[in-house]
């Protein structure tokens, strides 16, 4: 009864449905016939170069076809893909190579000055780059034909609030219930399309293709993400669902101007953070259908979001936990949140982690009796819909308030000259700590008339302290605010 | 690992959706807020009257909401439902309460001539009316908040060739991949509405109310098949799918005439054994959308359905296995058989029964390695579609309802005057198949009296509509009935 045996995704979805769309990029369509024999022919090509079940291999790619063949072909074999985020530095990359005991790197020609880079301190790891790869010769693969839903599909690296980065395990079981989630809470239709131009090395990403094989879904890649690429895709390729963060949202939403999104459009799935109130406005009104989600590595992706009834009356909150999920908020003494109480979140369910690799003992701190504790803060209303806060580690603690940064961000991107903001806390000598923000601007703007705004808006212990205007606000490839970086930023002013 | 706890589906289902519509019966339709409401309640009268936790109790209840409403009770109690076909004789379900040692009967004041009948052998049995439930006392009770998909949720009784009934065990996790699994395959959208006409106590219902909950899905329920009252709640209440047998979708396909079901219409789920080609091919050209299925209770409902892309070029086949399970057929040497050659039908899947109650010598046999032997024969074609020859050889199959000979044949040799008997199926133009019986006798005994007898101890369905008197039951060197032949001698005796 432990094992729970299916047939391996990919043979089965090329079996039931071969001739469905299953993947576009770059003005190229292949159905999950093709996709099925390319990843099957570079399965071959990976056992030639020495690839085996139950290894861990890295895997260094940008968001392309090829990288999906690549992965269902690591899926064929039964090889555990750690997928490294192509964003970090070498020094980052070989780390988490190191520490998942990986072998092989497979990467490409785009990430050579990484990868040579790697490979000083990474002697006896074999790093090939698909273009390679594809040339080199076929061995029959033994593929897969049934695995157990408890089995090890993908290794993610996530920092979290200690620093050091840890390997988070998703199961096939795990991508599979998520996928179930979804589907039982936006439905599923065969004129469903996704599309994907969120990092395919992330789970928001990565979780699209698990459900595009699933499903028997399209989806759509895009190499980066681009406002006015994405809005013709949508009207193009009749993509009817996507997945977004509030920075991607906010630049389709001003790229549109006074068009609207077709009408086959019909889910704006926006994770990575707390959104910014005014952006779900503003959405509303040019009927963008915004589900607002939670989620994380953790949880293979979303676990929580509002149900398509609520998208107005509950605006601003992340909804319940799906089907197969569940949540709940506790308060410092252990005990359970009342209504309307800020507490951290905890999570369950079939699509949580196993754990993190060889970290048994942070995984049996973070992972109770199945609760997941995400170390977010959050609360519950008196219906039930989750509002998350904000991350723990950002909590601003100021003369015993506490200051939540996204919401202090919110305000000031609601001004119509700043484009984006971050803030952090500055420990100060009356208070603890002070709020400290960022912001990139449109228009020329005085900090003066910057701090006037936030007056008018926020609680005096809100209203940071300082205003830097800088040319980016620093953020990693989900779009999420490198808080660290404004932290490196802030001291360099100072010393001046 | 083990476990794979889920929180209730009905506690989790009224907190997604509680104002949804989730049962429409009788002009009335009822939230998912409402069901959980009305099960709670009963919950707490079941409590009052002593049902607790992991016991098994017996159900006798007629197609009505509140047989939804007191199945759903039970899951939230966590009492296993004993789901009793409420055509068997008192006799067959005083078997099932005795085999399955329970020590409650829930039923109806419309079945008080079989449950009066069936007290006098369930001395410890207590019985109760659902309109004496509906009056007792509440009594705040225990639910089952979470549960384990490894539960038992309910036990349907199979006959099978043995002759005597087993008990199909279902766990919830069962009817969680059944529904899955069907949801991958049809898609799901908010205005989904699935009609059971079909009976609550059968797979094919009771999978349309589990379906309902995990789906957040109107289900519109009648209390008994008949075609123009389909016809109007499809046009009424906007019902998208429907589940049906051959001799239910030929009722409906004749009154039809020149209409047509309207646009909103997409899915005729089409179960209970092979359909007469004839029936599809009238469907097609009145565009009535059908999906061949094959299931049974051991599968929790369907295992196998045509997808929609196919319904026309692989007419007549049920199709593939569900994304969640796999199919097989195997030739007598135990080999897998070649494209196009018939032999045994094997499934495997997490819709599976995890056995038989009380019966791990059968459930050992019929269960290995995760592959149940179904019994009925059939064959892949050269692209792996399933076309099913026959359900086991001597099923017999009327009107939807499974007839298993050695039932038949048993009560009948249990008469004193009768030495030996054979059971086959006729061709019926109503039923699609009704039982006749041959029978050899020791004393002069006169036709009418031996279907009386029948009659005394079977389902009426059950009962042959002809018993023809015969010198000797053929059989071979090991005793087994020769059908193929006893079907001859009915040829012979129809010319005549």
């Amino acid at each position: 009864m432990n094992d729970q045996m299916m047939q391996n995704f990919l043979l089965k979805r090329a079996s039931l449905t071969p001739d469905r769309p299953a993947i576009y990029f770059a003005d190229q369509t292949y159905t999950f016939s093709d996709v099925f024999d390319k990843a099957f022919h570079i399965a071959g090509q990976l056992t030639s170069l020495g690839l085996k079940r139950g290894q861990f291999a890295g895997v260094l790619l940008a968001n392309h076809a090829d990288s999906a063949f690549i992965y269902l072909a690591f899926q064929l074999l039964g090889v555990k893909a750690v997928i490294l985020n192509n964003r970090l530095t070498a020094h980052e990359l070989a780390w988490q190579m190191e520490d998942s005991d990986s072998l092989f790197l497979i990467t490409e020609e785009l990430f050579t000055l990484k990868s040579k880079e790697m490979e000083k301190s990474l002697p006896n790891v074999t790093i090939i780059n698909k273009e390679d790869l594809f040339n080199s010769p076929f061995v029959e693969p033994i593929v897969v034909n049934e695995m157990n839903l408890n089995e090890v599909c993908t290794v993610m690296y996530t920092s979290g609030t200690t620093g050091f980065p840890k390997g988070v395990l998703q199961t096939y079981g795990n991508h599979m219930w998520s996928a179930i989630g979804s589907a039982l809470n936006l439905g599923l239709t065969e004129q469903d399309c996704w599309l994907c131009a969120v990092p395919l090395f992330h789970i928001s990403g990565y979780s699209i293709l698990m459900r595009s094989i699933i499903y028997g879904m399209k989806m759509v890649i895009l190499d980066s993400f681009h406002e006015k690429k994405a809005i013709d895709l949508i009207e193009n390729e009749k993509v009817t669902i996507m997945s977004v963060v509030s920075t991607m949202l906010t630049r389709i939403e001003e790229e549109l101007g006074d068009q609207r999104l077709p009408e086959h459009f019909r889910c704006m799935l926006l994770g990575g953070g707390p959104a910014p109130r005014g952006l779900l406005e503003k959405c509303m009104f040019k009927l963008i259908p915004v589900y607002q989600t939670y989620g994380m590595t953790e949880t293979s992706s979303q676990i929580v979001t509002l149900s398509p009834e609520y998208s107005i009356s509950k605006l601003g909150s992340a909804g319940k936990a799906l089907f197969p999920s569940q949540l709940k908020i506790i308060v410092s003494n252990g005990k359970d949140a009342k209504p309307n109480e800020a507490g951290e979140i905890l999570v369950k369910g079939p699509n949580i982690t196993i754990g993190y690799l060889n970290r048994e003992e942070e995984t049996a701190k973070r992972i109770v009796d199945g609760w997941l504790s995400t170390g977010d803060i959050g609360y519950l209303d008196s219906d039930g819909f989750l509002f998350v806060l904000d991350r723990r580690s950002d909590l601003i603690i100021s003369g015993g308030e506490n200051i939540y940064p996204a919401e202090i961000e919110g305000v000031l991107v609601s001004h119509p000259n700043i484009s984006d903001a971050g803030v952090i806390g500055m420990k100060d000598e009356k208070w603890g700590e002070v709020p400290i923000a960022f912001v990139t601007i449109k228009k020329d703007m005085k900090e003066e008339e910057m701090i006037q705004y936030c007056l008018e808006k926020l609680a005096k212990y809100k209203v940071p302290k300082k205003i830097y205007i800088i040319d980016e606000i620093p953020r990693n490839a989900a779009k999420k605010i490198l808080r660290r970086n404004l932290r490196l930023l802030l001291n360099k002013n100072m010393k001046r």
